[in-house]
Formats: structure tokens, sequence, C-alpha cells
């Protein structure tokens, strides 16, 4: 019975969003673009190559630490655009607003979204607003979709990945979904953890500088956390990856509340960070050049691509063990963006 | 107080939507694109000119007579795109999902938007899934956004039509706010109506020809009906537009169930056409061209536009008076599309 309707698992990124992409969407609308699964589609037109990304914003609370959902809706979409190196140029806003919403925070929303694209150097040229009876929606949900060009003729894909690459992360993992959980959930902890919410596209202009064409594929890891983009890279490019967890970057307070809420950081979602993987020749240059970027200055490196277990990702834990990592089934943190 | 909150009105496409868009959205988004408020963003990238819509899709119920949200979607992101005379391309679809949400009509909702991409020429090419938990949502929202591109250079926009130029509607008026009403109250009249939504890119392709550089703009009077485009046309040329309630195609069992449900056909929204404003000389050219095609085999000729009372829209009503046919206030329809 429970297979017949939508569950909160199948938003979550992990493993029920992953088969009903796969089961559903995939077959209905099937066309090579779509079915690449990156985060954006590439574009052909006229000779000229775009991308193209949409994402929805449900996030719970619209008002968290560090950001709102505005704000979170503009970088979100932003970073799907320039995963792909591409320069993100134009967004869309879409509003469905519950009646009876204060218009005195839907302000404070759009002028945050202005803020945000005008930073990434994006102009919002398109709109549309609908409202929806009170109890039948949530506040505001917001839709942007993006289009960048690509002025680069690297071919990134998750697919690219070979053995022997590096896997670099950009920095701390984990941040935005121990700040909307603390934040929803009504807890305090002695240092307050803020969202990362942020655009990626500088960071990610420095990285096609310094990687060039060492550069396999980037990724943003937010829904399902870094565990999902993982298993998505190592499934893509039938390799197996290997990470050390003494190597991740995770800020002592967001360690200390997955402890106590019972999270594992991996499956945590970002929403300012990003996983390069990049041959191995080029995977000093790139971490350097990540460093020296204020969105990168704990980047790191965090394993890499290796031909065994291919399709399969893998931790050498703490205490020396080794683990599978897996995509999350279920969904430990509803509406987290 | 209740200017502090958000309003049903708030989405009708009629004064209260105006008002929200210029009060709050444009102060927050200014940039000479948006301000333009057609709807498509004309795009420049690197020498092309591209067209880039969204729109959200909130209608209740999800499945109706003549269509679902699904097709409505997607005809409906392809008729902003092609309403400035551009080929529609690529649309993403956006998805928030109330859990619980049938599986089996999902499935079918995208069956629906995929056959109407095809028929379109137009690829879904990019998607995001969200769930909100029961009670936050309502079945589903969809958002789709559209790329096309402009291949003429044709001037197209509603600021450009002068005093002597034809107005012209490509078919009956009404139907689907109509269709929509009638299914959700439950009513039932002899004939049922049936939502009119269709793509009108193949349309737009005659009118664009027959047109030439006869053609001022085009519109499609989806919430707000004819008249709020009317009104939105006067508004942005400083014209008088005058029309006659006899030239108005509207089916007998539409103007039945707005008289039963006290509504003003003018007010009602339309998912299938589209307004285009020609020179004189070029009006039966046009009438003839729409004519020719499916979707505009009951056009005809309306109106037009005079210098007299700029900004105003007037109708001459079946009995030989004259009125103002104003911005609809308040919501006649929610939720609608």
């Amino acid at each position: 019975m429970k297979n017949d309707t939508i569950q909160m698992g199948h938003g979550s990124g992990g493993k029920m969003s992953h088969d009903l992409i796969h089961n559903l969407f995939l077959s209905a609308f099937n066309n090579p673009c779509l079915n690449k699964l990156d985060d954006q589609a590439v574009l052909e037109i006229d000779g000229r190559r775009l991308a193209f990304s949409t994402d929805s914003y449900v996030v719970d609370p619209i008002f968290f630490p560090g950001g709102d959902i505005g704000e979170l809706a503009v970088n979100g979409t932003i970073n799907d655009v320039c995963m792909c190196g591409a320069r993100p140029l134009f967004l869309s806003a879409g509003f469905i607003i519950e009646e009876g919403f204060s218009m005195k925070d839907l302000k404070k929303i759009t002028e945050s979204m202005q803020r945000a694209a005008k930073q990434a150097g994006a102009a919002i040229v398109t709109g549309d607003t609908k409202v929806v009876d009170k109890g039948k929606g949530d506040k505001v949900f917001i839709n942007t979709s993006g289009i960048g060009i690509i002025e680069h003729s690297l071919d990134l894909s998750a697919g690219n990945i070979r053995p022997g690459d590096i896997l670099l992360v950009s920095g701390s993992i984990g941040d935005h979904g121990v700040a909307i959980l603390t934040k929803r959930e009504g807890l305090s902890f002695e240092s307050p953890v803020q969202s990362d919410t942020a655009a990626l596209n500088g960071l990610v202009e420095e990285i096609l500088r310094a990687g060039g064409d060492g550069l396999r594929t980037m990724r943003d890891p937010t829904r399902g956390g870094l565990a999902a983009i993982l298993n998505e890279f190592a499934e893509a490019s039938r390799v197996g990856l290997h990470i050390r967890e003494e190597s991740l970057p995770i800020k002592p307070p967001v360690a200390g509340a997955c402890e106590i809420l019972g999270l594992d950081p991996l499956n945590v979602a970002n929403e300012g960070k990003l996983v390069a993987v990049v041959a191995h020749e080029k995977s000093e240059a790139t971490l350097d050049a990540m460093r020296r970027h204020p969105l990168g200055k704990d980047a790191a490196i965090i394993g890499g691509a290796v031909a065994e277990n291919p399709g399969m990702v893998t931790m050498e834990t703490h205490i020396g063990g080794r683990r599978i990592v897996d995509l999350p089934v279920g969904e430990p943190l509803p509406r987290i963006c």
C-alpha cells in the first residue's frame, strides 16, 4: 500500500528519490539530456552551450540561522547551474504563497533573493505568483530556474571519473542541515550552527582554471549529503570511491549536534559546498586554488577513485575500520531545502 | 490589517496581482528585462535572442474536463514562451508533492506532460521533486520554466500598439475557467464545457508569417481573462482599446454557465487562446491565417485601438450601450491554473 503513494522519503535525495526518478520521471520524460541526471541540463542552442536547471524550495522554517528561503532559492539554483562550469546569467522566480502569509516576510524574502542574485552576478528576469487557500500550502514555496552560459570546452560529467582520480570537498559538511534542524526542533547548542548557503560560481571559476582538463566533474552535496553525491558518482562512472573519515572537514558543533540527533553528517545537506573530482596530477593545484577562495578556505582532499568495488563508496573510519557508505534510505531530514 | 497579508486575490491576475507585482516584486527585483512585464523575458546571450518564462500551476481539481494539471503546466509555459514569437525548445519541471499523493495519478500527470511537450516540439530536460507533509500542500503543484529561441527580428511588445490597430482573438473565451469551476463546484450542465488547454506555438508561427511587421504584440489571456490582457495592453501602449460585445466568440454553454454563476466571461481564464494586435492593413490576412489553423478556426476581430481614453478599455454592449472594462478586482476564480 505504501508503494502506491508518495512518502516524505521520496523527496529526500536518498534511495527513495533515486527510485522515483528512475521508475517514474525518466520513463515518462525519457530523453538523452534528462537521462544524464546531472544537476543541470546542458543545451545546445544555435551553436551555444547553455546550462539550465530548476529547483523548488520548501524549506521549513523559512527563516533560519544564516539565511532564509529566498537566499537559498537563488544560491541553490545558481549552484546547480554552475556545477557544469557554466556562468549563471538569468533566473526565474515562481512563488506559491499560502493565503494569509505576511507581506512583510514576503518583502524580506524578495529582498534577500535580489541581494543573492546580485552577488552571484545573475538577474531575476521573469516570475510568477500563485496563491493557495490557507491550509493548502505552507507560508511560501519558491521555484527558481536558472540559465548559464558554458564558455569552456571541458567535458564535465559524473560519468568521467577514473581510478586514481582525487576527491576534494570545498569545506565543512553538514552545516546547512544541522542549522535547519536545530532551529526547527527548537534545540539550542552552545555555538549555534549557521547555514552555509552561498553561491559557488566564483569558486567554480577558480577550480576550472586550476583543474583544467584534469577536472572530471563537480557537484554540490545538498539533499542526501555527501553520501548521496558520492554514490551517484560511483554509479555513473562505475568506479569505487574511497574516503577517509579523518579527512572530512566537520565543525565540532555540527559533529556534536549530529551525535545528539543520531544523524550521520555524510547524509546531511549542504548549501554552499561542492565536491570536485580531479586527476591526481592536478589535485594539489586545485586544492590550493580552492583554499585561496573565501568559500574554499577549508577545502580538503577526502579520498579518491579506485578500480575495486565499482559503483560502491567505502570509508576508512576513525578507528581504522572500513564501512560501506550507502545512499540514505527514507528521510532523515525532511524539507531541508 | 488585510493589507499586511497575502489574500487569494493576489493570485488572481487582476487588480490585486497587479498591485503586488508593482509594489513588491518590481521594487525588489528591479531590472529592465523584468520591468517590461511581458509574459516572458527576452534574453540576449552571445548574440542569440532567447525567450525565458516560468509558471507554477496549482489548479484545483488536478484532473478536469479537457485536461489535467500536467498538460496545463506544459501548454501554459509553452504559450508564455511563444507569445513573443519564440520557438519553444526546452522545459524544466519542478514538482511539489503532498505526502500521500497517489503514485498512479503522478504517473498519469507526467505522461500527459510528456505528450503535451512532444506535441509542441519541446523536451523536458531538467527537473526537481520536493515532498511536503500531509496538509502542507495540496496533492501536487507543478512549476515549469521554458526556453525558446527567437528567430524573427520583429519588435513585439505590449507597448507597441497604436491607434488604428486591430484586436484579434483566436477563438472562444472563458472555456477553461468555466470547465474548472463547474467541475470543482460539482455543477452539471447539459453540454459540459471542456478546458481549451493547448499549445499555441503552431498558431503563433502562422500569425508571424501573416502579420509580419504589422504584428504589434500577442498574449494569452489566462488569469484575469481577456479583460486583464486588454487593460495591460492599454496601459503599456497608452492607447484606448474598444471592443464590441457582439463580436466576442463565446460558446453558448459558457455564456449560460457564466450567467448562472454570476461571472463576466471577460474575466474568465483561457488556456488555449491568444489575443493578437495587428496593424489595420494586415488584419484580414492575419485573421484568415488564424482561421486556417485548427486552434484558430473561431478567430474573430473584436475591436481596435483608439486615441481616446488612453489606458482605458471600453466595450459596446449587446444593447448598444458603452461600458468600461476594468481589471477584475479580487478573485472571482481562485486556483484556476
